[in-house]
């Protein structure tokens, strides 16, 4: 695929620092960056390849800066197109002259995700590959990073295609069944084969969608409830959980305006520990029943439940119809009792999927020992260099349809239905496989839905 | 001079983007580098240099990510060492991991501005331009840019070079005079020469240093006082006048406590608007006196007085003494009558450095028409792409000093002083200009200091 345009951005983190990078990739880049150091050669166009030269950008008769190019020739380029880099000092202002620069000599400014997009559209990967990515990009630990570049290297998508590419053939036989269709017992497309090739398919199917769960556990955290009546400790907990690394926590706004969910990492795995902003212990004047209410939707909400109770206000036998109470979510549970520096009592009998600790959260040790206990309830599948997984929403929300396909052509064969009828499943789970991986059949509206999540300058 | 340590840093901007380049330059540099590369060829050594070779790092059996390297070879470098520049995904988890195995391979991570400093110790740059290196990167304007560039081309520190070197010649003539001291009449050194000498690096001198305020001006911005009775209007007009463009302002701690000072560019030139936090408009109980101090201050560290009187409240004969008292500032004076909206004056008859303008800071137009008063008012030095302009103090102070020994040379030739004496000052003269170009005297103190106020990674 060709396109007119030429686009540039800097591709460095946004701000200021010892060096910026500003790529070029276009029909034109040579030419227009050559606007750029007119003074210094007479063209980029005799230059080398892949080489590295020192040159200087004059613009209106002064020097903007002293900067180093290297001009990649299609298609060896990350997008698959002519493609300059320049590395110039990373100030702002020379950052955005630059720029200017190039704008006003042709080139526009790239669109978050456009020499990706170019690159998948030009070949030089799928789209499962390209949105990898925007991920990689992205990553901030051990397994987020691993499963992306699982997936930037090929991951699942290479043999999705390959089994896409199967189902094709036998859709092609189907569909010549068809233009036969005045003799009904023409099969071309063996049935035993296409039932094993959709029983693989499904299988594999199968596989993926359930590492969609670890998947979006490494990706977005695990997602744990810190529940409790008022003023039993819950915010200072939270904080002494969070309190211990506080560069890698943010703050990010919940799903309903009254949440807000703060994510740290655990021993390398993430956490997202959903609160409820309004029910913080400052909700002393709350009726009771919402609480419970709001405590519901947490503990629903979560993959891991934490209920703190306060050891100087309550007693065993207070504990024992909320532990019940909590047994029913079937999760992982931890009874906290809260104020132990102060109220010291006998340990609290258990059973089941609930666990006990006490804890003063004024003391490290008994944080660590809250941390220890959340990961061990969260059962982290331990991810390894060759596990394929799937974190993409898109990627398995088409794994679902497509299995759903999968299951009806398979049910069909098993009802011996006749082919027009399995041709139009078999048609659909082609479609859903296609777009994980791109295939032919991306269209510009699911690619821009796409692209745009990612950051400028890639 | 050359260093055992191998250092190593990202030297793009922080944070997360498309790409993000790491530096490592040293001795080992090449050998540090081979470890992440273990896999993907031989070594380094062997690959062609200013080559962009396409690679993968590959860790602990796992892949980290693909990624661009080029080997340059000492001298031709920018520190004048071995250096390998990776270019890598810009996720923060592949910048922090190819750091950490640099590190484990024998690097350091390299300390502010560390690349520069070798770059000037290996003679790649003397001292200034070392400097200017900083206030590049730093630069967000035109005219601080055009300066630093200037700078770091050489600008100025050749020709105080070549002065240098022909008062060294001075230097030794007269030592080697005082080693014939029983011959008094003995002269080698030529005296009208050397007063002629003496001259010229007196008037550059002087030219460098008289430059100093307008190189102040464009890197720290022209200080503009907003004064006046509580309750005029003064914040409001600020306001009005950072508004415009909130994008590029920034609010900075100011010299004293209760001081700040906001910063905007107006036509291309920055503005420092200095305001005292504590005699805002909420000050209306304080006792005028101290408001008059307060004005008095900030009138005399300002170049552009601004005095807001409120047009509902005063008269034009109250004005008058105001207008007076200011005017012995000797400084341009704008009296800017508010609240113009709500009640419109006769024109105030003004002379001298004082101008009058009635204005409402809601009115956009009367906000440009402040702003076109200021320009005016600053009475901007143009800097051209030829001007040379010293904008750093330590240069100032060297100048200043080099002058004062200039003074005593030329003092001491008028009055026929022996050559010891002469000597002496001719030595300091010497010292002073090559604290600016770094010479053989810039000590481990000077440099730290110098390079301590670099970004890492440049």
């Amino acid at each position: 695929m060709i396109y007119d345009s030429t686009i540039c951005a800097v591709s460095t983190p946004p701000g200021v620092g010892g060096i910026a990078v500003i790529r070029v990739s276009g029909p034109d880049a040579i030419i227009i960056c050559d606007q750029l150091f007119a003074s210094s050669f007479k063209s980029l166009t005799n230059q080398p390849v892949n080489k590295v030269i020192y040159s200087f950008i004059r613009h209106k008769g002064e020097i903007l800066d002293n900067v180093l190019i290297t001009v990649f020739r299609a298609p060896h380029s990350f997008t698959g197109e002519d493609t300059v880099e320049i590395s110039c000092h990373g100030s702002l202002y020379i950052q955005q002259q630059i720029m200017q620069i190039l704008i006003e000599s042709g080139a526009r400014q790239a669109r978050p995700g456009e020499f990706t997009l170019r690159a998948f559209l030009n070949e030089k990967m799928d789209l499962s590959q390209a949105e990898a990515v925007a991920d990689l990009i992205a990553s901030t630990s051990a397994g987020m990073h691993r499963i992306a570049m699982n997936q930037m290297r090929g991951g699942f998508s290479g043999e999705l295609k390959a089994l896409r590419t199967q189902l094709l053939d036998f859709s092609s036989l189907i569909e010549l069944e068809l233009d036969f269709g005045d003799h009904e017992d023409l099969t071309f497309a063996d049935r035993p084969e296409l039932h094993a090739l959709a029983m693989k398919i499904g299988n594999k199917i199968d596989d993926l969608a359930k590492s969609f769960a670890a998947g979006n556990a490494i990706k977005n955290g695990i997602p744990v409830a810190i529940i409790g009546k008022p003023n039993v400790g819950k915010s200072t907990l939270l904080n002494a959980l969070l309190n211990e690394d506080r560069a890698i926590v943010s703050e990010i706004p919940g799903t309903t305006r009254d949440t807000v969910e703060e994510t740290l990492y655990i021993q390398g795995q993430l956490f997202r520990f959903i609160d409820t902003a309004g029910l913080r212990d400052h909700a002393t004047d709350r009726i009771e029943a919402l609480g419970i209410q709001r405590s519901f939707e947490k503990a629903e909400k979560a993959s891991i439940i934490l209920y703190l109770f306060d050891l100087t206000q309550e007693e065993q036998e207070d504990i024992v119809p909320t532990s019940q109470w909590l047994q029913k979510f079937n999760k992982p549970i931890l009874l906290v009792g809260t104020k132990n520096d102060i109220a010291r009592r006998n340990p609290i009998h258990t059973s089941g999927n609930v666990q006990v600790i006490y804890i003063s959260s004024k003391e490290p040790a008994d944080v660590e020992r809250v941390k220890n206990h959340i990961v061990r309830l969260s059962n982290i599948q331990k991810v390894t260099d060759n596990d394929v997984i799937v974190t993409n929403v898109r990627h398995y929300e088409a794994l679902c349809s497509a299995g759903e396909s999968v299951s009806r052509i398979l049910e069909g064969l098993e009802n011996n239905l006749p082919g027009d009828l399995l041709a139009q499943d078999i048609r659909e789970c082609i479609y859903y496989l296609g777009e994980i991986t791109g295939g032919e059949i991306a269209t510009d509206e699911i690619l821009g839905n796409i692209f745009s999540k990612f950051c400028i300058g890639k």
